[in-house]
């Protein structure tokens, strides 16, 4: 028996067998999986293969393309399927893994790379154009190479644990949550990705784990203890016995919770607050009902541009927040207009490389230097407002003029879509996230150009305090409690009222119970989360007293440091 | 002749030759660099000029080893030789260079890279030691044949105009300014590096100025507008002869400017503000001196430890800071410490790749992480301070404990010096940097643990508004006088009068003229700039009145955005 502690990303726990995932992540630093995860004869094969099917889905690519769309757009494909099939190419692959020992995806990215460099380096226009065939597939080729991890997945009978180095988005989409219990990786805070997914679905998660090489094999029994960020392997029968009560203990807790569902949300003294669920997909709107969410308060949009390979039509995204709409019944639904760039890309996009993509070219920034992208957007959700209650939402402000270009779009979206004679809610609400300290900081002269605000305290915290939440190395210095932030937040919530709008408060923040008390305090109108905390944070709030909420507010903001905070919350 | 577009980065005005120079910088994605600038035999010659060299120098090298440090430490330095000597990696190399064309900087990164990569994918720790054998070696070589560029530079008689892609810090350390008229470069901004150098020596400068490769060749006759941001080529005998007019006029200029040096600086009305200097190096203080500086209110301390392979000793920093004290002949002389990260980086500190360095493991950080490195710095600068006025500064700062902790260890620094008997001024200044809004709007708080601050406008732009300075496709977001820049830089100067301290303003903003009355009506004590602007913003003060300066400050504190508060500034 041995304990591994990690960092608690997800409360819950489960007991299961491990599944040790191949380490890939697209776009990583090569050097991070080099060695091959099984032997070099395994991965040239799952190599050989992989391109043949690549080939395969090639050439049906191209027949339909010469069917559909005439020669010239099916060259386009042969090209790359002449490149699939170059030998010597694939060759140089093999030979990577068997002299150096590198895993198949490893190889395919040194000399997709290398291809590229190559590409990229000339002046030819058309030598440059094939770049981006190359590209593309290169990405075909991983694609499947990591279609792999799941079939081998989807393999095991019975759920499992997942043991990884990381969980990229690619993995994660689309998960089975009936077949993967929980999971534990190397990497990550409380704030990546992976962790944030695990608390929508509620499934139990331990992250940056450190190096689990050596501790976890496939096959072992595990312990996760998310809400402690503690793993156990091979566990005694004594700590399985301790763990199965406290399983029990959950369940019932969660029967517990179940007759808030249908409550509103009040404090002991009456004072209303609207509790909301942050989704990345339309089908989560139902589960996030069920849950006790009282509408949708961040709809993260760009899931829909993510996973593919060109940009999601009008229809497509129409189609997505109409379902979304129609699930919450007459509920708000909130659509973040796309989010894309920092840690999240769009490879079809072409975005530049940024030394730093937090501070860079992303959300409202990347949609109002491509209008007709964002055209179509605001055209499909305000389709979709026609259908119940939607509300749009800006991400990244951080000037007025942003707001005012949002505006003239929405305008133009509108009159074309009247005279094309399709109808939406000509009332529909435009809001915007306040996550920059630019916007926080501006919120009375901000508050008059919109009809709500948000505060995005993830990345709030992030600029406040010059610190990437996901590097681990400064960890200590993401502070949601440092007084700086917690006075934005004073100052965005007096002044948006000053301004007659309401205030959502939708980052991490949101979800913890020592913050709730004071969020209700600073006078916050909605709180969106993730779907699995609303109860319980329901039934706190019924225990709450709102004026004691407000003088603890009033207190917080005088003090140093964030642990003066903390130790005020207790 | 043709006209060039970019940003002006410098003022002044040359017209001279052109010099271009091959494009490298050290991490640089090799992709931008792949291209041979050469022909392909004049590259391969490079090349093995530049092994036979390094060979030499490590050969030297292990001869000193062995004498002064015995056969343990040589053995490192064999090991070197022995990979310098490798023949099968130099012609790996000079394959690169001759099959696809790529200059022989390119062919030493990839192979560098390929072999590193081999070294850290091993578990193996002898071998994982090797790595940084591998890196030590390959920045030798680059740095050789960087240095070849220097020697080009050189070879040319007269004064010329550089013209690259970038300039990194490595080529422009040391730079004679009597050999380089102005400079040129197709990428950067207004607070890249190279402009700020280009501000510091008076050297006019035009920077992201996009592909230069087809306009400019080695040779042709430049002109140079750093002010207006245009190069001219080529330029006919009319434009030449205008230009230089210029250049006259610019002369007498400079020669009016010159009765206001040993002037205080002084509004028409009477209100005294200081103007300091910003240095990299000791030796610019006699220079900064000269140029009517009362002061040097930022000395970057981090050039001393850059472009080396280790850390500088005590003694070392201790010469390097004494000098700077000595200079300035009892005026002020405020040292920053350390502020590495970021875009500096020290490769033998080793630090991590980081997905957004400017939100990471920088300067404050790096220094509480590695007390040993910092107590070093500190003893130095409070031995320093025996010699004159020393201010220590601290970078960085995002909460109170940091101040604690550094606290802490400048005490233990006085009480080991106090017990070895050396000298220092018990009363040295301790400061901090305000450049995040975390320490920006906790200055009431902050403002009673130190003895003075100072805002860092380039970070503290950079963080309010999630916009990385160096990054040219969002370049419009950075925004020095967005109203929640300018209400930050009013909070820090209200609450550190009200703490009872000085504040001083060291970034960017500080020399530009438009917002010097801004600056004097928010009641900013100190300003450090560019040593070459100051002079001009001291005839600009003696025709302001402060009353005026204080109605124009609360008035853009209510404007909307950067465009009104411009607008009102003029």
């Amino acid at each position: 028996m041995n304990a591994i502690r990690g960092i608690a990303a997800a409360e819950g726990i489960a007991i299961g067998t491990a599944l040790v995932l191949p380490r890939f992540s697209w776009g990583d630093d090569p050097r991070t999986h080099v060695k091959a995860v099984e032997t070099p004869e395994r991965e040239v094969s799952k190599l050989l293969q992989t391109f043949e099917e690549v080939q395969q889905e090639l050439e049906a690519l191209y027949a339909q393309a010469q069917a559909k769309l005439g020669e010239e757009s099916a060259k386009i494909v042969k090209g790359q399927i002449l490149m699939a099939k170059d030998r010597s190419w694939i060759e140089g692959m093999t030979r990577l893994i068997e002299e150096q020992g590198v895993s198949a995806v490893s190889a395919v990215q040194t000399k997709v790379d290398e291809l590229l460099r190559l590409f990229e380096a000339t002046d030819n226009a058309y030598m440059r154009e094939r770049a981006s065939d190359v590209r593309d597939l290169g990405s075909r080729l991983l694609l499947r190479l990591q279609g792999g991890v799941r079939e081998e997945v989807e393999g095991i009978s019975g759920p499992v644990i997942w043991v990884a180095n990381d969980l990229p988005p690619s993995l994660t989409v689309g998960i089975d949550s009936t077949k993967v219990m929980a999971w534990v990786t190397e990497t990550g805070g409380r704030t990546s990705h992976s962790s944030i997914l695990a608390r929508t679905l509620g499934v139990p998660a331990v992250v940056g784990a450190g190096d689990l090489g050596e501790q976890i094999r496939t096959g072992q029994t595990l312990i996760v203890d998310g809400g402690a960020g503690l793993v156990y392997t091979d566990p005694d029968s004594e700590l399985l016995d301790e763990y199965e009560e406290k399983l029990l203990a959950l369940a019932a807790k969660d029967n517990q919770l179940a007759r808030w569902k249908d409550e509103p949300t009040v404090t002991a003294d009456g004072k209303r607050i609207v509790l909301q669920a942050n989704i990345g997909h339309a089908e989560e709107a139902e589960a996030a009902l069920k849950q006790g969410a009282e509408g949708i308060g961040l709809f993260r949009s760009e899931f829909l541009f993510m996973h593919r390979n060109d940009l999601p039509s009008e229809e497509e995204q129409f189609a997505a927040y109409k379902k979304a709409v129609e699930a919450m019944v007459g509920k708000p639904v909130t659509i973040r207009t796309l989010d894309i760039g920092g840690d999240k890309e769009l490879p079809y996009l072409q975005m530049p490389r940024e030394l730093n993509p937090f501070l860079g070219y992303r959300a409202i920034r990347l949609c109002l230097d491509r209008p007709h992208l964002f055209l179509t957007q605001l055209r499909a959700i305000l389709r979709a407002s026609n259908y119940g209650q939607v509300r749009l939402m800006l991400p990244m402000i951080c000037a007025a003029e942003e707001i005012r270009q949002t505006h003239r779009l929405i305008e133009q979206a509108r009159t074309e879509l009247t005279q094309e004679g399709i109808p939406y809610d000509s009332q529909m609400k435009v809001g915007i996230m306040v996550e920059t300290p630019a916007a926080a900081l501006l919120m009375d002269q901000l508050g008059a150009m919109v009809d709500f605000v948000s505060i995005g305290t993830n990345d709030l915290v992030q600029y406040t305090m010059a610190c990437d939440r996901m590097n681990e190395s400064i960890s200590y210095l993401y502070q949601p409690y440092h007084p700086s932030v917690l006075r934005q937040i004073h100052y965005i919530v007096e002044q948006a009222h000053r301004n007659g709008i309401t205030v959502s408060l939708c980052g991490e923040l949101g979800s913890e119970a020592s913050a709730f008390p004071l969020l209700i305090g600073m006078g916050v109108d909605y709180i969106s989360m993730s779907a699995s905390s609303i109860l319980a944070i329901r039934e706190t709030a019924a225990s709450l007293d709102s004026g004691k909420c407000e003088r603890l507010a009033a207190s917080v903001l005088q003090c140093a440091d964030q642990e003066e905070v903390l130790s005020l919350l207790k």
